[in-house]
Formats: C-alpha cells, structure tokens, sequence
C-alpha cells in the first residue's frame, strides 16, 4: 500500500503544482489503484508516474469544485483508449454523474468499460467487501464536500512453521488449509485446529484522505487513529481569516486534527501557490509545532504505508 | 501576428505532446490571442507560455471529440480567477455550450466575465469586424468538424514621408491625418489627398486552421492561397488506410491540400503517439515530397507569420 500525491496546488494550476489528485495505489493488495479526486491533467501526470490507467478500480471525488473533477472525461476517455475493460466505480456527491454523462455524451466518446455511480446521499458506510471498507463524513466548505476514511482488514497472522515442524506434521497442501484457518483431521487421528498454528492477525491500515475543509469535528472522527490522514492546508496561520473564508484550513489547523486524531502521519496538501519554496518548508514546520509528523508534500511523492 | 502550438499530439496526451491547441497571437493587431481547440492540459500549457489567460478574445472550436474540448472548463475558470474579465467568445459546433455550461453548472463556478456562444449552424462567414474575418466550412470526419479561415484585411500603405518633405509639407498632426487618407486643405490654398501620400496597401494575411479531417475539397477552398496552412496529419502515408477509417488524413494528403490550394507553408499537427523522434522526422520528409514548405511541429513551436 503505496499513496502517491499527483496534483498538490490549490484552485488552479501552477507551474510547482498541478490541481488536487492522490492515488492509493493497492497494487499488492487487490492488483489496482483508488483515485481520489481528479483535477484537470491528472492524466497527464499519471503519463509521469508508474501508474496504468486501466488499474484504476475506483475513483472518489472529495467534492465538485473544478480542481478536483475536470480531469475525469479525460482520463476516463483516456483509460478506455488505453484498453481498459474492467467497470469503474466512482463514488461523490450528487452531480458527478451529470457532469460526467454529458461529457462523454457531447464529445461522442464511447468507454469499453461500465461505470457504476454512488452519488452519496449521506455520510456513513459507502464500500465494504473482504479486504476494505471506505466511510465517509461531510466535512464543511462552501459546497458539499466529503471526507474519506479507507479501513483495511486485519489479515490473519503469518503460519507457525517451527511448531508445525516440532510436532511433525509433513509440509504440503495442509499448510496452505492450516493458514487459511482450516481444521485438519490426520491420518493418525489427530486434529489439526488452524488457529493453534497461526500468529497474532496483522492489524489492517487505515488512510484517511480528507476534500477541502476548515477544521471540523468530522475531520477528527474521521482520522481517528488512522496511519495516514491527507488533509487541506491551502494557508498558512498568519492567513486564517482568509482560511476561514473561503472555507479552507491552515498548517495549525491541520496539525490539530492531526493531533486530536491521533494519527501517524499527516500529510498536508492543497498548497496554495503563493507558498513557494522557502514559504511552503515554513508551512511545514508551522504545522510540526502543533503535530510532529508532518509533511508538505510535492507533485509526485511517494509514500509506503507500512504494516504494523 | 505569430502562431504558436500548445498541443500537438493525436487522440490522448503523450509525454512528448499533450492534445490539440493552437494559439493565434494577435498582440500588436488587437492585443488579444484567439485560440483554436483547447484539449485538457491546455492552461497547463500556458502557464510554460507567454500567453496571459485574460488577453483570450476568442476560442474557436473545430470539434466536439475529448481532446479538443476537456480543457475548456479549466481554461475558463482560470481565466475568471487570473483576473479576466473581458467578454469571451466561443465559436464552435452545437452542443459546446451545454458541455460548457453543465461543467459550470456542477462544479459551481462563477466567471467574473460574459461567454458570447456561437453554434455554428452551417458553414459561411462567422466573424467580421475592421481588421479580421473568419469563415468556416465543415470538413469530413467522423464528428460534424470545421475548419476556420481568418482573413486579415488589407492595411492602408506606409506614408510617403520623403514626398511629403519634398513638397515641403511642414510635419505636425497632418502626417496622421493623411495617414488615415483624410483629404487636408492647407492654408495656403492647397489641398492634399491622403490616398496621393500612402504608398501600395499592405496585403491582410491568411490562416487556416482545420480540425481533423480526411483530404477534403473544403479543406481547399478554406487554405486556397493561405499564408499559413494548419492541417492534421494523424499518420503516415503506410497507414493511408488506417487514416481513411479514422476519418484522419496522412502526411501526403496534408501535402496535396497545401499544394492544391497554393499555400505558402503548411504545418502538420495532430501526430499520432507513435511517430517520435526519427519516426516524426520521417513524416515531414514524406510530406515535403508532396509540398516542400511543410514542417512538422511540436508542443510549443511558435512562428511569426511576416506581412507581405
């Protein structure tokens, strides 16, 4: 599990900094990668990038301001181009499937893939299956706007080959039974019980990735605990009235979601372009006197996301 | 008058050439910059130009297919956000105005600037003021598509400054006048006509711009003794039938319309992905065969387009 930041700057593109887009990319997961949000020319970063279109499985959209969604006719256009044939999901607020649907419809473009809408009607479960379930909470800017939190499941502990070998059981496909939690019964009568032969289950990830926002309580309970919360820092302290007005979050203010959360890692983004620089490191180490782990992160960085 | 490329590329955007836009630099005619075809990652293009979004008088369409329309929502709004508040026209095929108006519309985006919209009913005259016209005439491709024939008109000649000292006519705001052909009755009786000052008129230039087609006789009449000739040339004459069922037109093709219609130098745009580095040297040679003054251009190419 890999996060990778396309698109950093705020509102409109910059020479630094292109419009908001950030890929998880699950690729050792479930073989593919979540978009969130898709700003005009994330497809051309992603041209930048190790990512394949046609691995894109889902693509959540924070909210429908410009910066954030006029690069999906492209890019789904472009997806299709390329040989994608497996559906895609998007998931935002009510509206990205009319803003969508007359695209392609005007400009005559015809997908080799469906596209199945959740327009969210209100916040709470929106994903779940066997690996991953997404929740997501409204947070508050001056139109509908959504944060996400993406909880991997816990995955059974690694198989405990040295007390299966002390007690002799002949490796084979019994293991692969036993790892999988299977009861075996014996040739010789005795029973095998899964759980004896597994460790402690590896606890599951959780990344929040938050739309633009000033500081709510949803943005809280949203990262809470999480390894990894992507949050809005379109200014820095000094600019909190401006912040406040336009329906943004400072370097402080992130830093204390961070904090009152109780994450990890955050990672600030959505960096105006008037930080450049000098000015966007100061924003960094604003935000690191509320919340230590912090980083301002550039178009194209990277980040593991390690197992606990 | 200079012409410069912001995207050359066919289709999708590559590394090497984003999707189709060509800008028309009117700085010293009007202080404006007309634009033709605006694919996504156009203002991305800008922002590496010398071209400001507010100097954007007009856009002119050729046709509705993703990559000459995905990025005009973008390129509005941040014409709006940088400070344009100038009318903007925009010409184009029926149906740019809903896609425009629908990713406004749902993006919530507010310009601080009127959009004049022309849906081209059927080909003719489209735009005509004291310096320039425009005509439009569909072409052939898969999609209704135009191309576009910006005609400047003739300028009044140079003033015969020598004659008018020879005449001993004292300088002073009668130059001007009789610049402009004003006919002056000096004081002493005499009276000079402005037309008997001005040396030959300066021939008005003519480019012309089309969208994507196979060789067509409209493509003729549009470029028929043209200055400058914009004509795609999607691939190579090996794949003239590749090109026929793509509705696209080869290199020859291009070159057979500039030479069927007496231009003085053709540039091939819209190039396939796969011709890059040798492969797209090989396309101009291929074309110069057929017409000598063709190049080949790339992202960014800009030319000046002399007076006669």
């Amino acid at each position: 599990m890999d996060i990778q930041f396309l698109g950093t700057g705020a509102g409109v593109p910059a020479k630094q900094r292109n419009v908001t887009s950030i890929a998880l990319k699950l690729l050792d997961e479930r073989n593919s990668v979540w978009l969130f949000d898709c700003g005009e020319g994330t497809q051309q970063q992603i041209l930048r990038s190790s990512i394949r279109p046609r691995k894109i499985e889902k693509i959540f959209i924070t909210h429908l301001h410009g910066d954030h969604i006029f690069g999906l006719p492209g890019l789904l256009s472009s997806r299709s181009f390329q040989g994608g044939s497996e559906p895609l999901t998007i998931v935002g607020p009510k509206g990205i499937k009319e803003f969508i649907q007359t695209s392609l419809k005007i400009s005559e473009t015809h997908l080799k893939y469906p596209i199945h809408y959740n327009e969210i009607e209100e916040g709470g479960l929106i994903f779940k299956d066997h690996q991953f379930q997404v929740h997501c909470l409204p947070l508050d800017h001056r139109i509908t706007c959504y944060g996400y939190r993406i909880e991997e499941a816990d995955q059974p502990g690694e198989l405990l080959v040295e007390k299966l070998q002390k007690e002799e059981v002949p490796s084979g496909p019994i293991y692969g039974r036993l790892k999988k939690g299977e009861t075996i019964h014996l040739e010789n009568g005795k029973i095998l019980y899964g759980k004896d032969y597994l460790g402690p289950d590896k606890k599951g990830r959780t990344v929040t990735i938050l739309g633009d926002t000033r500081k709510h309580p949803n943005s809280v309970e949203l990262a809470k605990n999480a390894d990894v919360l992507v949050h809005e820092s379109t200014f820095n302290q000094r600019e909190a009235q401006l912040a406040k007005a336009y329906y943004h979050s400072t370097t402080v203010e992130a830093g204390q979601v961070a904090k009152e959360a109780n994450v990890k890692q955050l990672f600030l983004t959505h960096i105006s372009a008037r930080y450049i620089g000098k000015a966007a490191v100061e924003l960094e180490n604003e935000a690191k006197k509320v919340f230590k782990q912090t980083k301002v992160v550039k178009d194209f960085d990277e980040f593991s996301i390690p197992t606990k």
